[in-house]
């Protein structure tokens, strides 16, 4: 949760992350973009994709929940614009089903391209159906109530990473990683760098070439002391 | 575990939930039948289908066995039905690989549908291939041995739920959830009902139709103090 | 991590386990191989594929690794091997993202066929795409500084088990173990001599013999006291 | 949870059970009425004093929460008699802060002798000035809510044991177990035989007598294959 | 870690929480300082005192440090000043000793009241006897290297809360709490009438009024459906 | 679990670690000794102990159990000789209890200082009135069994280390780090000559000499970049 978060809010209107630069963001995929930003920015390890395969990137909307209260998603849909990807916090570590394929209907007719959720997900099969990825912390299919105002598009704290609303959220099955708005457009120049430089590596590694060698790592090993014996 | 539970005793005859009512549970799915007997009945999230994809509904027969000795799970084998499922419960927290191929192609010729275990499962490619699916606590190949008594189709605790013997499962890539035996017809028949009404709101839902709309939550939302802002 | 360890050091020259009874090791799987070795050699179940359906042995060349820092990886590859499998041990827990797909171009480049690494692992579809198969502790795609010395083929602790350099590996989805490398010739005959046995104990299975009598279980579960009610 | 738990449901009087044995257990501790009663009734050993040292005995009263709101906590305190234990269970799994001073000076002032609660509890420091002993699964300052309904004095499951409503529970520095209203008097007793029994063991083995010998272990070892070596 | 952190930088100045309101929320804890400003800012429940009774306050100090390496620890320690708590956040998951009695002895001299670190701490035994507290994610001996940049005075995330440099910590047996800087006089003022009034509520309850009668919950109770049964 | 654990073995001659080294190192405590001996040897975080204050060290005799049964205890108590140490491993994770204490009376008349287990343990208080401190991964009055042969000093892993019989062992309230029977004198004179050393540093800090000076960290940070900024 975010210290500053007023409950009972619904921000309208927000700055979204630049949109070409944003949509680029999904072909890099999460361990490019996170790198390519300086290594940081990723959602603790333990937010997995429901099904394999999805690669995805979009704008922000966040959403603060309560422990087994879903009611403020209903308020984040109306939000939801063409390209953009919910955040759902949790105000504390809960595991309960909070999203499911009717709520997937919806943000998916706003346009939504997926969820990330600190919380749990269920309606699996369906989802995986719908083509509609969601990366959350947990799978469950307990139901949840409506009787607490959270809030929409404030900064939150999504499995340990800060999400301000319009930020760029990139996610596939290595995890997911979030771009601060201001910056998409040089990460996405520094990811397209990074991957073209990366081809030129792969081409030695695969002939043999070892990183030892291509990276010059003899010389520093060998001066902090590595021994080879036999 | 039951704290009623007799230990070294197998209850031979034991009143199954209806046939027609308990197979019918299975297209349904976990989340709805949780719903539908009114959000009861839930396993800990943390038991997973060892793979993706099925979706079963059986009577229970139940199991109660200790950390690291699966002797149990052949007396309960000579007990199982066609259209029933085994819902192994452990004495204390352990994740040894209690079930694997041998135990399934007997649960299988039986007529069992499935397993449920509150602990380690191993084979699971042979499983997969054998379309026999098990929800479990863990993945383990580690061996158990057959030295002490625990008991069959006594009440258990498994996953943090008591499961009657007789009472259904549901089990799907959600989760599992049980339905007492005495409720399954009156379950059924709410989740078809609830099925039903689910499709309707699904297709509003998908041509945009809120469910801050659909459910009449704008005017909760603002006599709780919700505010729009810019 | 392994007690003895000297730090900085890579041994060149190790023993590895007889090369064809390595290989016969990977059609009898994890679970049977582990039975055949008298139920010992299991890694802790934490270890996962990253992606279903591999099934591979070969011969450990070991790699002990510092929280955050990959730099031996490319230490050890040069040690690597056609029919090798590296085993990276953390000297504390650490689930960072180790390993992606531009060593695993190296590591396959030099022979190895797989990767086990008690710590995370990214790039997780280009591994699967490249067909270059990971067991590990967590899947993240933090990255990994290049500052500290470590060991390789050294004795370590991976998951919970001491690995020695030349030990036959054999992984799949039922987890990991690891065979002496003395043993294997021993393990290989074992297992192949129990899969006999287990093709004629599944046939009865399949035909409805139930382990009770199959085993003779009955008496001795009897003078233990077992009672059957109605 | 329990299964059959009806919501919204108090159940003002039950059975309790007998008085004299049920205080007399305090004295015995839980490893011993543990053992007393056939190894049964623990509940999950994340169930930890928020402070060392308390040792108390008496008659559960029952009460099922939900995740965030402890509303029932103030329904249960009306049902509570002198001599009583509240045993809180959570419909699904939870940590915040549902019980803190306030809540404990109104159960003390009806009687109560502890809580048992499967999730988190707050102003630790106070609660131990006052000496009123909590179990629990979590210390947590979150605050909660009021706003659905649970039940009082139907059966729960709470870390992972079944608790009717009228059992006895002893908790001390080892975790917390529960005894079957019908069978205080019966587990006092053998108890108390166990415990005149450990003394003489005890003094053996303070003399130097080994347990091998005390308990005739050597041949049964020895049949087993146990070998010496030097 | 923050999303926005630029590695490498350590900011001297910082607008430090008012120094009087600050110093007055350590007498009211951390519970009724988390409820007084709206039921936000909780650390997660994981952070630990290692030794039970400490209770301060002060204004924090923030670093952010990567897994297993400590250096940051002493760039911050030139940074604080009378009256600050340092605020450690880490990059990534890990547990290893980052603290221990020589900067413990360095922050004291300097004037820290504790430390609240998203990692492992070591030397308990003597930073209890110098009544130096620390609430850690861990306590672990795992000595740490000095060799990537982190930086100073950033707003990071520490167990899962943002914290801005110059906030007000809270800490006691209960956990951790963050209040913003700009609102510790209307927090502390909220906290100072919330407890007056807790002391009357206490009073009442003592006296064996139920909080059901004393907040009118049986109503609204009623109202929902609580049923009453015999 | 060690691989090449021998099952069912008893070894009744160890050589074990020098005497007057062994019981030297207690006062170093084992963030000390850990760091003496080059940063290696500490057993993982989650062995803690049962209460706090004991700081001792002794000569390891070790244990292999399986999960649920500790008949092995029994018969590693006559391997104890005055000054040891018991080092208990599991052959897969499991918290049962153990040990209590009528087993640590028996170890205390042979000789015992302590036990490390990397399982359950219960009698918690009886124990701490014995003075017999134990660091173990739970606290569990669940009862075991006596059905299965271990084995007596062989190596084991016991929390992520290995442990040969007649090693030195260290545990105080920062956990438990193990040295190699061979290096105890080496890493008492180390463990020595670093507190020493430690004392002077000590003083220095206390008196507001920075580690940043002290150590010389100032050129190392700026040239790898380190911004003071305002």
């Amino acid at each position: 949760m975010s210290l500053n978060a007023p409950l009972g809010v619904v921000k309208r209107h927000i700055q979204r992350a630049d949109r070409a630069a944003t949509d680029e963001l999904a072909k890099y995929g999460v361990a490019t973009v996170h790198e390519a930003q300086g290594r940081i920015g990723l959602l603790q390890s333990y937010m997995r994709p429901i099904y394999p395969g999805a690669q995805v990137s979009g704008t922000a909307v966040t959403v603060l929940l309560h422990p087994g209260d879903n009611w403020m998603l209903h308020v984040v849909a109306e939000q939801i614009q063409p390209g953009d990807i919910v955040v759902a916090a949790l105000s504390s570590p809960n595991t309960d089903g909070f999203f499911g394929d009717l709520l997937a209907t919806s943000f998916k007719a706003r346009g939504a391209r997926g969820l990330i959720i600190d919380g749990g997900c269920r309606d699996i099969k369906t989802l995986k159906e719908m083509d509609f990825p969601v990366w959350s912390r947990a799978i469950s299919a307990k139901g949840t109530i409506k009787a607490t105002l959270g809030s929409v598009n404030i900064p939150v704290v999504c499995a340990g990473m800060i999400v301000n609303p319009g930020d760029a959220i990139v996610a596939d099955d290595d995890g997911v990683v979030v771009v601060n708005a201001a910056d998409v457009r040089k990460v996405a120049d520094a990811a397209s760098a990074r991957e073209a430089n990366e081809g030129e590596k792969r081409a030695k590694l695969a002939a043999g070439v070892l990183g030892l060698d291509m990276y010059n790592f003899r010389q520093p090993l060998e001066k902090l002391g590595l021994k080879y014996i036999d």
